[in-house]
């Protein structure tokens, strides 16, 4: 049997979940490659560290550079994380023929079209399923199984972190801090959490998946995001009379020949698909125009999850060598090939909107703020009036139409500039209430 | 630009909707493919009749053969239905060197491996994502997506018309032979509702997708069936009071070296993902190794579903044929290849319980029951007495711990003898308490 040799840069966690996969399912996986997947060199940051799986320590070196430049190694199998020095990696390793399969978002959010032309120019595949929701196949989904469909919408749960945190939230009616401490102290949330809670980590995933299912591809900056240190209790209580959930959602939109993409906190009915994926998984609810509305939902991280999105890309790329099948270049590689979509600009997004407005003079505020609203072209759908305190700042909770951003904005400055209104409204947009 | 011709076979539901996915997506399928989808050629039942999409008449004809038969045709796509003529088309197409798409699950599941050996012999790909779970694109997820994980289980709602039906008895609370009629009334079932109602359709799809999932060929002989005839009010009652739901669900699962594979009413707990998937709506619940669990949710049927999943094959196959990339042949095509995974007897099979004994003389029913079960070592989690009849049958609701088929068999032969039980007892096993 044909073996077909791996270079790995990194043993970290998914690393060592590659290694372990590859070992424990070998037969399978020979059976199905029709090919023996060998490790033949790993790039580690530390030569003595102690291993969760065990190799041969002769694979192992400190320098990613030798692993790149080994003539034997077909495949790359990048898991360093951060842009520096998985980038140049990468790129020398496209360079020098070898197919790259990579994890790494943060790459491929800044730097993926680099990547996907030297692929191209080079003929070899580049592998990156593990980039976005963990074990749940949704780069193959949207390239392949959805290709026939126009999407014009995809809502994410993109952030394990994010949706644990705001879980815990909701079923405990706990504050944001406390909550996170928690989350950290059992390894859900980093030290520095704030790639994950500032919603960076999502916008870098939805880069990457609005660029493969509008065939377009969007510059990291112009995505709008917003994290969810400021969701507070009151609303996720508010929210849930409203029946609705808070879930921080990456959206891609596409309508009039324009695309949207944000990321931000986000109510949804409860009754949506997407309200009841809790704690650390992630789904991608989407709705294209010939299958409809579709859900795909599971462990958006972790070792094993992560793992298996990387080894399903190996067996995909040591298959087309088996085969002798050339690969195929993206769509995102060919300067002219990808649709040319413009990005709205916030201002002119729609969306319904959640508002709690702190008031101190109840009796007046709800006809000056209504006035305000209606002046901007926003409509009300509710209001929930709370307390009893005349001096005191008591919350007004409004539900509205659609409306635009820009004048939302406006009519925000307004309100916030009232000397009824004691502190600044908090603003979360809704999604879902239309489908 | 490239022009790839295409020859349908059927031009009914899907058939239409395929023609006019290629007509409305045309510019943006060119340029995923490389090339120009064209359909050349049309077999129809009835040249004359009126159709929903706009097609030169020249393209039609009443003869399928012609179809196959055409040396320009490169891509035959299938979806006439039924065992006969479909077959023969396609392995003739196969045979011709013709890449097969088909919708067919029929067909697969009773001649699929003779298709797979002729499309391996023949060097060409056959491409069958239609055939289950229309637009959700779970062959892709299994072959492709998931293939580094072992599938320990996998619990499937795939078919529409009998989620339908559960769907609308448990929310209007009516029994099932007016819901079918209602649902006939609609469209949502077949005139001849057996095939649906009665689980074989489902069994079709799990042959399919257990065969693939598992890479073992699967006798559609050997896969345990039962439909939901008689699934009653009364039943659907307390297994909600029990938290939980009634479905159909079709169910493959593998432990020990063995695989068992069955269709049947299941009781699911209400805050399991599946539970929430209602209506005509389609879902595959599964848990991989590496993975863990997930749940991929959508139309499972309907004309542009299953048309976007025959076009996904369309697509796949076409960017082969510009990219001069050989077919890949699936391991069930190739003897000896396939994983030889032993097929459980249903006796065998382990699973919990829910049991509706209708018993006359209340007092002493208890304990004799409980007896019954205990000597066929079934231990009992919950039990519901209802009513006040002394004389009249009453229902006793039993829950069990996980217990043997064969021994539950032996021990409802007994109770149903018992002079205190005046009816048929309902069996209806119970799933995805233990995840």
């Amino acid at each position: 049997m044909k073996t077909i040799d791996i270079g790995l840069l990194g043993f970290g966690t998914v690393g060592s979940g590659v290694v372990k996969l590859l070992q424990e399912n070998a037969a399978r996986l020979e059976r199905k490659v029709g090919a023996h997947l060998r490790i033949r060199r790993i790039a580690v940051r530390d030569l003595g560290r102690a291993r969760p799986v065990e190799v041969d320590r002769k694979l192992l070196t400190a320098n990613p550079a030798e692993v790149v430049a080994d003539p034997a190694i077909q495949i790359v199998v990048e898991v360093l994380g951060g842009i520096d020095p998985a980038r140049a990696c990468c790129l020398e390793a496209l360079e020098k023929g070898k197919h790259v399969v990579t994890a790494n978002k943060a790459l491929l959010a800044t730097h993926g079209v680099a990547l996907y032309r030297a692929a191209a120019e080079h003929r070899v595949d580049l592998g990156f399923e593990a980039s976005v929701c963990g074990g749940i196949p949704v780069i193959r989904l949207l390239r392949e199984g959805l290709v026939a469909n126009r999407i014009t919408s995809l809502l994410g749960i993109i952030n394990g972190t994010c949706n644990y945190i705001l879980t815990k939230m909701t079923e405990e009616d706990r504050p944001f801090a406390e909550v996170l401490a928690a989350a950290q102290a059992r390894g859900y949330a980093e030290a520095d959490p704030s790639l994950d809670v500032g919603g960076l980590d999502a916008a870098h995933k939805l880069q990457i998946l609005a660029s493969i299912a509008y065939d377009t591809p969007i510059p990291l900056e112009r995505i709008y995001v917003e994290g969810i240190e400021a969701v507070a209790p009151a609303d996720i209580a508010y929210a849930r009379e409203l029946g609705h959930r808070i879930k921080l959602l990456a959206i891609a939109k596409e309508s009039g020949g324009e695309l949207e993409a944000r990321v931000h906190p986000t109510l949804i009915p409860t009754d949506h698909l997407l309200a009841s994926v809790g704690g650390v998984y992630n789904a991608i609810w989407l709705h294209g125009d010939a299958v409809g509305s579709q859900m795909f939902s599971g462990r958006g991280a972790g070792q094993m999850p992560t793992a298996s999105a990387v080894v399903s890309d190996l067996v995909e790329i040591a298959h087309n060598i088996v085969f002798g099948r050339p690969s195929r270049p993206s769509s995102l590689a060919l300067p002219g090939e990808a649709a040319e979509l413009k990005l709205r600009d916030m201002a002119r997004v729609r969306s319904c909107y959640y508002l709690r407005v702190m008031a101190i003079d109840k009796p007046r505020v709800l006809s000056r703020i209504s006035g305000i609203l209606g002046e901007h072209n926003i409509s009300i759908a509710s209001v929930i009036q709370k307390g009893r305190g005349v001096h005191a700042a008591v919350p007004v909770v409004f539900m509205t139409h659609a409306a635009l951003e820009g004048d939302m904005r406006k009519a925000l400055r307004t309100i916030d500039h009232l000397d009824v209104v004691a502190q600044q409204t908090t603003c979360i947009r809704v999604e879902g209430d239309e489908d």
